[in-house]
C-alpha cells in the first residue's frame, strides 16, 4: 500500500484502538498478527461498499463505522459465539470530509470496546469507491449453533425485531419522513445486535440452531431450515412494532407480510424442541415464538403459502 | 448480498475448491466457519484492487485469482508459518467477460491446493470496481519470525529476487516491450513465492527475523530494523536479474538502485548472526546475502548513503 499518508494514518488507528490484548501475541505492524487460540474458532468476513451496502447521503461516518463491524459481530453471535478480534482493510477514495475517519473511528471503537473486540491487523489501500472489509473472530464457550439441525414440530423464534430496518431502508430511500420513523431508521443505521441472546441461547440444550437474519425472513427461514422442510410462521399482529403497522398502513400494504420480506434487521433466528421452549423463553426473556417447523418444504404465514416475494398470488 | 446469481456463483465456487478438510469443522455455508485451531496463529488479510494493485489490461482472469492469493501466502510465509485456510471476498462488477471467473478460480484453486489452503468462507457483492480481499491463517511449527528483532552485526539476507518485478511494472506500463523482459513481467503478475524456504528458516534457531519485501527494500529495510538500526547493503552485482541489468543499461540508470527500490517481489528478506550464517546459508540454499545490520540509522548501498527515493544526492 502506497498511500501518501500512510504512517499517520496508521497513528491515528492506534489512538482509536488499543494495540495490545490478552488475546494478541503480536499486534499491529508485522506481516500478520498472532492470536492464542482457543482449541476451535469461528471466522466470519463481511464488504460493507458505498452504495452497495449504505449511502453517505443518510449514513454518517459514525454510522458506517459502527454498521461495517456490526454485520460482523451478528455473525459471530448467530454461532452462539462471542466475538475476540477482528481485521480491518480499508478502500479509501479522494474527497471525503474534514474529520470523517475520527468520527469513524469514534464509533467503530466504542463498538468494538463494548463488544470486547480488539483490532489485530488490516489493510489500506486508495480505492475509487469507500468501502470497508471487516474480517471477524470469536469463540463458543461450548458448542457452535448452526444451521439445518431443525426437525419438524421444532419451534421457530427471534431474538430481535424483523421488518423495522426495512421501514427505515424505504424511509431513508425517499419514501416518507425519517423523522417520523425514528426507529425504523436507527434500525437500519445501527442495527442492535443480541449477543448476550446469542450466548444464553447457546447455554440452553434445548436450542438447536441460531441464524442471523440479514437478508428478511423470507429468504433466511429456508436457509435456516435446509431442503425438505418449510415452516408454520405467525409474524403479528402483536409481534410487529408501531412504525412497521404504521408505514404499511400508510402504504395499504400488508404489515406481516413487510415483516416477513423485511432485511437488514440483524435479529437471531432460531429452533428449539417443543419440551423445552418453555424453559428456553424463560431463560432469555427477549425471544419470542414466530411459528413452527413443518415436514413438508412450503412457508406458510398466518396459513396463507408465501414464496421469498412475499404472498404467493398464484398459489 | 443481493446478487441475481448468488446462488449459482456459489455452486461454481464450489466446483473449484473443495468444502471439506480436516482444517474446517464446519465450512461455507453458514454465518461463520469453524476451524480446527493449533495454540497461536497468524492471521493476515489484503486488499487487492482493480486500477490500485492490478490492471485488467494486462493481468489476465488467472493472474488476478493467482496474485490475490499469493501476497497473503507470502505474509504467512514471512512469519516462518505454513498457510492453512483462507476467506474470499469478492466484489463484482457488471461487464467481465465471459468464463472470467472461470479462470480466476482455477488458477487461485490450482495455488491454493499447492499451498495446502482450504477456502473456509467469504463474502459476495456486486461493486461499481472489481476488487478482492483475502484473509488468510497460518500455523508456525515452533516460533513466529518477526520484525524488530535485528542486532547490530547481524548479516541481512534475501530469500528470492529483488528489482525484477519493478521492471515488469515498467515494462507492462508502457516502458518497453514486454516479449523482451518475460521473467520480469511474469515477477509482477505471477511472483514466486517461497513457502519451503520460510520453514526452512524458522527451524534455523540463528535466524532472528523475517519479513516479506513487498514494498521494495528501500522502504521495508527500515521497517524491518525497527527504529536506531541501519544497514550496509551490497546488491549487485552478481545477485542482479539478467533482465534487470539489461533494462537499466537500456534506461541508463543505476541497477543497484534498482533493485534497493523495487516492490512487489514477494522476495523474503531475514536476519540472522553473523556465527549461524554460514549454516542458515547451507541449510536453505535459496538464500544470499546482501548485507550486515548497522547500530545508526542509516542505509548504505554499496558504501553511499540512500533514502527511500534511492541514493541521496544531497546527502
Amino acid at each position: 500500500m502506497h498511500l501518501a499518508s500512510e504512517e499517520s494514518f496508521l497513528a491515528l488507528i492506534d489512538g482509536y484502538f488499543p494495540t495490545s490484548n490478552s488475546h494478541i501475541l503480536l499486534g499491529r505492524g508485522d506481516d500478520c498478527a498472532v492470536i492464542q487460540c482457543p482449541e476451535t474458532l469461528c471466522l466470519t468476513s463481511d464488504l460493507f461498499l458505498e452504495d452497495i451496502h449504505f449511502r453517505r447521503s443518510y449514513f454518517s461516518p459514525g454510522d458506517i463505522g459502527y454498521k461495517s463491524l456490526a454485520v460482523n459481530i451478528s455473525d459471530i453471535a448467530a454461532m452462539g459465539a462471542r466475538p475476540l478480534g477482528f481485521n480491518l482493510n480499508l478502500m479509501i477514495p479522494d474527497g471525503l470530509e474534514e474529520g470523517f475517519w475520527e468520527d469513524f473511528f469514534q464509533a467503530m471503537s466504542d463498538l468494538a470496546a463494548e463488544a470486547g473486540l480488539v483490532l489485530a491487523g488490516g489493510d489500506l489501500s486508495r480505492s475509487s469507491c469507500l468501502g470497508l472489509d471487516v474480517t471477524m473472530w470469536g469463540q463458543a464457550p461450548g458448542r457452535y449453533l448452526q444451521r439445518g439441525q431443525a426437525r419438524p414440530g421444532d419451534v421457530l423464534f427471534l431474538a430481535g425485531q424483523a421488518g423495522l430496518a426495512r421501514v427505515g431502508l424505504a424511509v431513508l430511500e425517499g419514501g416518507g419522513d425519517p423523522a417520523a420513523y425514528p426507529e425504523a431508521v436507527q434500525a437500519h443505521l445501527r442495527p442492535r445486535l443480541h449477543c448476550w441472546e446469542a450466548l444464553e441461547l447457546a447455554g440452553q440444550s434445548g436450542v438447536v440452531g441460531l441464524m442471523d437474519v440479514s437478508d428478511g425472513l423470507a429468504r433466511d427461514v429456508p436457509r435456516f431450515l435446509g431442503p425438505g422442510l418449510g415452516a408454520d410462521l405467525e409474524l403479528g399482529p402483536e409481534g410487529i412494532p408501531e412504525e412497521v403497522h404504521r408505514y404499511c398502513r400508510e402504504q395499504g400494504i400488508s404489515a406481516e407480510e413487510q415483516v416477513f420480506l423485511g432485511g437488514e434487521d440483524y435479529a437471531l433466528l432460531g429452533a428449539a424442541s417443543e419440551a423445552a421452549w418453555p424453559e428456553v423463553r424463560q431463560a432469555v426473556p427477549g425471544v419470542r415464538r414466530i411459528g413452527q417447523v413443518r415436514a413438508v418444504q412450503d412457508i406458510r404465514l398466518s396459513g396463507r403459502r408465501v414464496t421469498e416475494m412475499g404472498f404467493d398470488h398464484f398459489g
